[in-house]
């Protein structure tokens, strides 16, 4: 079990007040600050380039907003919350009939005391977010009003980081996450600082499988970064989308697009071996970039294993997603289970039996006891006996995992005695 | 739902009398009387035909036929029911002793007060068929009787009528029904009206699939069919065979011969959605034309909705198979079956996605909200949500009964939201 | 049910004395005997020959071996019992300290008064097998022993006997035992005997399928019989390991390599045909010959019936596996099973439909009544029904044992109804 809980701590608090969105420097200095703890490259992907069929929009910066009631007090501040703002408003300065502002007010009166996020990425557009005790207090019938945005447009980039660590296998696994949401605690800046600690982890020593590291903002980044990935991301079959992963609610579960994917047993697994109760959410195409990863020319089975998965918890998407739902600890321990995960899957290797015409002669290769005759079996497997039992079933199809779930056994033991026969040529890896 | 009762109840009184066979003028008057419904083709094939095993037989005819006693009494007349005569009996005349009589007899000890219904059409042979009460009141051991079967064979035709119902594709749907039945009502004269004003309806506003209506005698119909148009044939994978649609039981369904073809989750459903109560038979080789279009070489998967099935009801091949006990409102009741089931075969389109990599942009094509990020799915799925759910799926493969099944969504919502994502371009439709 | 009960008393009498191993006169002698039961040909395989990852050894005999104790008792005989002896022991004849000799000394402490039996077939080794009560009473400390064995190694042959049983397809089964053990009855003296009255039972009539017999040493021989017959053996897809078939406990089995192969299926309907208990075995890659014949390049379905299955019972390998513990009347019930299997696997011939389209007109060759209509299958069913039914499926893949399952019904009526089918042509045996 790794602790990260202090670095996890001092990393939430550095970048949570930062305003990202979907391009701008917001996500420049978030990618910069994750490069002081794993070697991230910065790609950076111009406006107008066409991504399929979407085309990279127009960077956005925004430095103030504000509205003022008729009597000059400021009643919605950005500088209070960059949530107050709907994200990707024009520019505005102007005095303003409450008939008119009511139009880009938005509120959740489920909530009331809460501010809602909300976003106008492609339509231009321009709003304010605010509770919906506050546009009942402030906001009157007859008021004039005025509104100052303070955004600007421009020809810029939208900004990716990536990271292959590379394994033994030149087989790669997916490991996204999405960096665009401002200062919503959960959702999702628990991935991305969870994402972070498990690079670095990964970084600690050599992997059997490469793991492609992308932290993209959602939708249209992880778009851009499929388009200029294609081959790359066709070859990949398996991954992971890390998302809310932070909460005080229950872990749960994302399957991926085939719910028989292996990936989805060894979570099962995982939360079985570690006595978790666990929600598992079946796979739908609505949720985060998995819609882009498992689309028909990529079918990529990506999971997500949450703590308090998006949509399902009451402050999802407002003000109140913030550090006080959030703690280092929750996030340390959905990183266990991530890393717990990763640990099986690397140890998928498919081997290809060298003897396929009966058995390996073990005795001449010293993997055998020498004096025969007296194993009884229901006394407690012997390791060759485990030699013969794996070998049948390294057809250079079958990995390690389904083997262990074939010989039902834990697939560590299974990786042991791998290795073992791959170290005297009795089996090679194939992939 | 259509209500045809007046029109079945006239089409039902107008054939009832008709004396069918395998071939012969009784056939051809009743295509005729269904032309008056549909534009039916009337296709003719000859005798002595060789149809891949079977060869076309004579063609017979039949004008009277009775018995008569000692005393010159007529005793069974053909003019009172046309199942008195053993279908396709050769003329005779002459004065013969009960002994020889006896084996020319036929009844049912079973149901003593009906006449049982049977044919001899590829051997040589002549009979007649009665109750078992007239076999007992009538004949005596050393009696003598007339017998007079004034019937023909002659080179002449197999006579089938079929119709094409174009549909924007060109896969076709069989729907076969058999005209072969003399007046026997639910066996199978309630099938022939029913498959007659289901075409009516289909004809009524162009559908997405074609539709190939075929009506023709059991057998050496069906077969004569696929022998002359087996290319077709071939290429057809779905239909029905319609038959026993009219009793006063219970609803059911034979199943096709794969179990798991659709057909057989449709037509579930149908009776599910209607909260009909229905009786589920296996597929058997016994039974009517799927014996023909499930073989081998075909392997069509018909699948049957009855209303009191062929076997399973006590007046079945007998004289008490009339119309005291089928009636057009049970047979209106299955058309109106058959057609729900149509209607969402009719919308199991395959459409490919024309944007398989990542997801196509919807508010581009103005498919998707402006504003995001106040969407939270447990409060119901909006259609933008349910675009992105079936894109996902349409591979070129799935049709939308399949999706629909996944999805988990009635297929009519399934088909509507499609529809729309094939006006804007986004799929299309491969067939 | 055959009763070979008397002539498997005589065999096992005969056998059990025998000294075998993996090579050697032994061995040579035990075919001989076999031979006067059944044309068993006899096939030498030279010492240091490559078989796959292996090499044939030198031959090994022996003529004498004991310890004496320091007083010149002999306190272990081999003329007692030839499992006293290490299996493959180098020549001996020197005095030694306990301390030495102990680590050459072989029992089993859970069943004090009994014999284990031990080899060293491939490391040079020397050591004798006592029961722990013996150890216990005849050894000291610090005594010194004289130790004496008169075995010798040279180059020679391994011997196995085969025989090819052909039958009317030239598909092959296999039917595989070993010879290699001593004086030990269960296992596997009992299952060489069971195998040659098996063999001479198929003998006695022409079969359908053509079955391969195998008598060889375990693991060594069933590996060179691989390699000197690979094209063969790969061609087999399907056969029998006989073993440990004449205990008094229960009967099981142990399942193929594939579970759902149909001779596991077989297996079990023949135990319930019986109405006999059993307990089932699920495939693993220890015990016998199935390993070698289940693996990757051979992948052979290898099944076996046991009655007291080895590693089991108490005895096993030991020298309380003697004819006192296995019965002719045992060995002969298990006989019977196998052969029931085989009556079974013998019809699962697969036959092509010459009519694939539509139906073959059953009337025209005799196989259909003449008067039609008064048929309803609820009353049980006519034989031309059972042939419509089974026609449909004969589609050149699906064998009669299979169709025997999709209809329900037992295989030998749906063979002899084939036969009559195959008789008028209409059907034609394909394997």
């Amino acid at each position: 079990m790794v602790d990260y809980k202090k670095e996890i701590d001092k990393l939430l608090t550095t970048l949570f007040p930062i305003a990202r969105s979907i391009t701008g420097d917001g996500n420049r200095e978030t990618l910069r600050l994750l490069q002081e703890i794993i070697p991230l490259n910065i790609k950076e992907y111009p406006t107008g380039t066409k991504v399929y069929d979407w085309i990279i929009p127009e960077e956005w910066s925004i430095k103030d907003a504000w509205i003022k009631n008729s009597k000059g007090r400021k009643i919605i501040d950005f500088q209070k919350s960059n949530i107050h703002i709907l994200n990707y408003s024009i520019p505005i300065n102007k005095r303003i009939k409450f008939d008119e502002l009511k139009e880009h007010l938005y509120y959740k009166k489920e909530i009331p005391y809460t501010i809602p996020n909300r976003t106008s990425y492609y339509k231009k557009n321009w709003g304010f977010c605010l509770s919906y005790n506050d546009y009942k207090e402030y906001f009157n019938e007859n008021e004039e009003y005025e509104v100052f945005i303070d955004s600007e447009f421009k020809e810029g980039f939208l900004t990716i980081g990536d990271l292959v660590i590379e394994g033994a296998s030149k087989k790669e696994y997916l490991i996204s996450t999405y960096i665009c949401h401002p200062s919503l605690a959960n959702d999702n800046l628990s991935g991305v600082v969870l994402t972070a600690f498990l690079a670095k982890e990964l970084l600690k020593k050599k992997r059997n499988f490469s793991y492609r590291i992308v932290f993209a903002p959602e939708s249209i980044g992880a778009i851009t970064y499929c388009a200029h990935h294609e081959a790359i991301m066709k070859d990949i079959d398996t991954g992971f989308v890390i998302t809310t992963v932070g909460g005080p609610g229950k872990f749960g579960y994302k399957q991926s697009f085939d719910e028989n994917n292996p990936i989805n047993h060894i979570i099962e697994k995982i939360f079985h071996e570690n006595n978790i109760e666990f929600i598992t959410y079946p796979f739908k195409d609505i949720g985060s970039d998995e819609r882009q990863y498992s689309s028909i020319a990529f079918r990529i089975n990506v999971a997500t294993i949450c703590k308090d998965k998006y949509f399902e918890y009451e402050y999802y998407h407002t003000s109140h997603d913030n550090l006080d739902f959030v703690k280092p600890e929750y996030i340390n321990e959905t990183l266990n289970i991530y890393l717990q995960a990763i640990e099986k899957i690397d140890k998928s290797i498919v081997y290809e039996n060298m003897f396929p015409h009966c058995e390996a002669m073990l005795s001449k290769h010293d993997l055998y006891p020498v004096v025969s005759g007296d194993y009884i079996p229901k006394k407690g497997m012997i390791e060759s006996e485990l030699m013969c039992r794996l070998l049948i079933y390294c057809d250079g199809r079958t990995d390690l995992y389904k083997i262990s779930q074939i010989l039902e056994m834990p697939i560590d033991v299974i990786y042991r005695v791998a290795n073992k026969l791959e170290e005297k040529g009795i089996i090679e890896r194939l992939f």
